[in-house]
């Protein structure tokens, strides 16, 4: 399937992802379809002209003429849905998704889907400290990373399509890896990061000590105001990948404390030169 | 002493911090004078009218002129200066610093320092990730902390002078702490969050990960181009308040991994709860 402006999208779940889908898409003149949980998240996407029509819950008829569906679902919200609602789909349908773990995802999805139907799975590595479609804008893909991760059940024609999809929503870099590669770089880059700053935020105590914080602990803890259900769910789904990167981490860290403990400064300089150089390499990109 | 504008003021070290005062200071009208290592920083520090006067080195007449010295170099330096240069100073003279870490300063330079000038520390908690007398701007006070650190040997009237300063430079909040408080204080804020962020960008060498890191990871990292030869003085200068709070910071992530681990959900989403709640207070401030 190439995309053309004649296709019907289906975007199921209306929240700050899948509103800012919406609204990119809907500007290029496809027909765009919604189902979510809230009315309320309809009849905002309605009035600010961001979808054609939608509907909470689900709705057998608006499945049944979408030609792509965008599932932007809680990971296991998104497993269900696909085994109560698949046999609304019209035949030949292409899904794809945004949810930011795969292996746990993608597999048991395509495992337990109609033949008919092609599940093509990808991430959008967007997002922003703020929920829900009333805070949805295309203008955070700008900039920002598309990852497709296709597995052994897909067919080039649909990976090409959800490549295209990407940069349509105006993504700056849209690649492929295996689900595999993009649970463990997700680990490192985006969940051992939340980690950290989850741990830093919580660790001291000590109330006056923020009355002196600075720049560096102020952008060490941003992502600190975490939303609790996600980012549960979305470690539990990716434990095995995050435990290797948060091991990796530890250890570096107690190499580090175990320097300053024993003075070695020439140990913690080369350290720092090196981490000042990977810093710096990443600047340019 | 009250700070007015007949006043002598004597910077010794001509680097971004030493530079960011003489350019506040001379533009208030003070006399500003430079001591430092290179010429080459006098000579633009002279170009762009930031001081009136310099030179490399020592020079005893220009240190016998000084009513105010500030001390812009690094710790071991710093003593070592006072050692060998106390003698030419004018009695009465009030000397100030700009030194990140305070136990292991204040105490040994007030120890030896003569009867008849009086040491009060402070640190202005601002910077950048670079360098030299060459990018020195007192705009990066502005919004930034400045923190007395008063021991028992400092009269009043020295530290109200030390506050005064602050507020003349341009500071946005001007405190008092003791130097074990600031040390505490200045071990979590700011060099426990330098030492995560060396310790995240040393500890996973794959080098494809670079290419998808996102904002957080950027804001996590920005601090790890570090300045090797300053921060592993400071970071020994204050060894035990930053170990133990890296102790702190390391025992809170692996609680985080464990739970992980055992797939405790309800003990996640508490933390992170918890978390969330910290920095949106934080984010009022």
């Amino acid at each position: 399937m190439i995309i053309d402006v004649r296709k019907n999208i289906l975007i199921v779940g209306l929240g700050l992802l899948g509103g800012s889908y919406a609204e990119a898409l809907h500007r290029y003149g496809f027909h765009v379809s919604a189902l979510t949980r809230r009315q309320s998240s309809i009849d905002y996407a309605l009035e600010k002209g961001i979808i054609d029509e939608g509907t909470e819950g689900v709705d057998p008829d608006m499945i049944s003429r979408a030609d792509l569906i965008v599932f932007a679902l809680y990971p296991h919200i998104f497993i269900e849905w696909i085994e109560e609602n698949q046999k609304y789909m019209k035949p030949g349908a292409l899904l794809t998704d945004v949810t930011g773990v795969k292996c746990s995802v993608v597999y048991r999805v395509q495992e337990l889907l109609r033949p008919d139907v092609e599940f093509i799975a990808a991430h959008p590595m967007a997002g922003r400290e703020v929920y829900g479609v009333e805070n949805s804008t295309s203008r955070m893909f700008a900039g920002a990373n598309y990852i497709v991760t296709p597995t052994e059940k897909n067919t080039r024609d649909a990976v090409e399509t959800c490549r295209e999809l990407g940069l349509l929503l105006g993504f700056a870099n849209v690649a492929e890896l295996s689900p595999e590669e993009h649970d463990e770089m997700i680990g490192f880059v985006s969940q051992l990061t939340h980690c950290i700053a989850v741990a830093l935020m919580t660790c001291n105590e000590e109330e006056h000590i923020e009355r002196f914080t600075g720049d560096s602990f102020r952008d060490l803890t941003r992502i600190a105001r975490i939303n609790d259900s996600l980012w549960s769910e979305l470690f539990l789904s990716n434990r095995d990948a995050l435990l290797r990167q948060m091991d990796m981490f530890e250890s570096q860290f107690m190499k580090l404390r175990d320097m300053i403990a024993n003075g070695d400064e020439d140990g913690m300089r080369a350290m720092m030169r090196h981490s000042a150089e990977r810093r710096a390499r990443f600047d340019k990109k």
